[in-house]
């Protein structure tokens, strides 16, 4: 019988996350219960919101040392108690962190197999829907204006930055050292890019876009979005996504100053949003990236790393920005 | 000849503001240029904002030591070289701290003479249409739901507070120590208050809406801002409209640290607005408003000083909260 490897959310972290705070266990074969699936895990994905999980509850529930560490990702069905659903399905889920996993077959969904697997994890997933409908139904950018995107080498923000494009917008965006900087521009098709890391961030911003900012597209919070908010124009909108910025840390920082001042006096309109409530919409989404993508307008950028013991070490490096694009793991 | 007293805008305030930051000086009379009206001020309100246009550029101007300091008012006309505008009309406009102004005709209003004038400074004036908008417009309370709002002694606080319950919501709102606190729920109609200045603002709001806000009037930013979006339901609305609490200061403090974790969990949208923007619809609020207080539905709360003289005095002791309801000065 074949073993289950699972990395287990052992110890929590004391500041910043590090690969310490994970096991590596050996478990037995999950199996499946009536209305089940199990699924062998095939690529697994990261969240920058794994951090919070394991810092309290957000939009779900709390991660707890001893867990299986949680995160989605796809794989090949193994065993079926479900109708519907066969060995050899291609299906997405909360598989964790784990080579397998039993799962309640109404909580997967089954994939077309003629997609490739990181366009699933990438473009055609949460992270597409996230910036498709981020963008469009929060920011609500029209054409000519300026749209500022903070993590913008980061799965979200390399997706956001092209469509802004396609909706006929100049685009900035932040990321960390000249390397980053340069890619953004040069492959993945920013007008321009800014490091957050230079400091002045209010300044390098108005000297790439002295027009100001019309739909400022947060992934961060911190000093990016107070240097936004400092930056945008009247009746400006500020999709906020998340705040990575706050997720690897056990003391969160104060907020920007400029709220509630700039909100007033600039009529900006700020507005959290979580994927999930858009997902009645997700055909709609979908089918317009898809038609994006044939056509070569939107580019999926993802960032492949081999070898499920490096899941940890992975995640860790995302939070010190090491990844250009959505980040997965290929089991 | 009469002549025109005028308190000016001498010294910059170090900090809080003082009475010593104004001048009292005599001027000659003003006199009507062509197209021009010169008006005998009545009455003069006091602007929380008052504060911030000392400060830097706001929705209007920055003021500049050796100006007359700014303000609307309502006179009387003295002399008019302008059409549809005669002596004895009584207007209201931007006259400043003067006794006598002399202003554009087309920039003052003409008003009705049967109603009290406190109420054209009040609730028919910039703070109804304030309270009006922000709360329904920005704000969008449904019935049932509990409406929460900073500075609810104030010029909008009282109105936001009794329009929310004509809209058939739950109202809490906060303000200075024991006695405003009774006033609010004793006199103005709100259903619970909090005293800011006991500290623990969440806890405080917690216990008295243990159902949580669905929407907060925000007049002041700061402290009350971080505990209300603490205390903010799912898909909350925060109507943003001034930051009382960095007004009175030279160092604005830094913004709520739930912005913007706060906005993506909970899907909160938060929205400044500046009434001038309103202004096209201002009649539909006005026939509301109009309603509403012949109805006896909503109560105009005036706080009304007599003496020119006493004008700084009387601008101080409102950002020490002093106030309750409209603060005017009658001439």
């Amino acid at each position: 019988m074949a073993t289950n490897r699972q990395w287990i959310y052992a110890r929590k972290p004391n500041g910043q996350i590090g690969a310490g705070n994970f096991d590596l266990r050996e478990a037995p074969m999950p199996q499946a219960g009536p209305g089940e699936v199990v699924v062998r895990s095939t690529m697994l994905q990261f969240d920058a919101a794994s951090r919070a999980w394991m810092q309290g509850q957000t939009y779900r529930s709390q991660l707890n040392p001893g867990d299986v560490m949680a995160g989605r990702g796809l794989g090949e069905v193994v065993e079926s108690r479900a109708e519907g659903i066969a060995p050899g399905d291609v299906v997405m889920g909360d598989i964790g962190w784990q080579t397998y996993a039993a799962l309640p077959a109404r909580q997967v969904q089954k994939l077309d197999k003629s997609i490739a697997p990181e366009l699933h994890l990438s473009v055609y997933g949460i992270t597409g829907l996230t910036a498709y409908f981020g963008l469009l139904d929060v920011g609500r950018p029209r054409p000519g204006e300026t749209v500022l995107v903070s993590a913008a080498a980061g799965a979200v923000g390399v997706l956001v930055g092209q469509i802004a494009k396609i909706m006929g917008c100049t685009t900035v965006g932040t990321t960390s050292g000249k390397a980053k900087c340069d890619w953004l521009t040069k492959e993945v098709g920013y007008d321009a890019a800014v490091d957050y890391r230079q400091g002045n961030i209010a300044g390098n911003i108005k000297a790439v876009a002295p027009q100001g900012i019309d739909v400022y597209f947060d992934n961060t919070g911190g000093d990016v979005l107070g240097a936004a908010l400092a930056r945008m124009n009247m009746w400006g909108r500020v999709a906020c996504c998340g705040a990575v910025a706050n997720y690897d840390t056990a003391t969160p920082s104060p907020g920007p100053a400029g709220v509630p001042g700039f909100l007033v006096t600039k009529r900006i309109r700020m507005e959290g949003f979580v994927v999930m409530d858009f997902f009645n919409r997700r055909r709609e989404a979908e089918t317009q990236l898809h038609r994006w993508v044939q056509s070569g307008q939107l580019r999926p950028v993802v960032d492949i790393v081999d070898g499920f013991e490096k899941m940890p070490e992975t995640l860790v490096g995302m939070f010190a920005g090491r990844n250009r694009g959505k980040l997965l793991v290929r089991i």
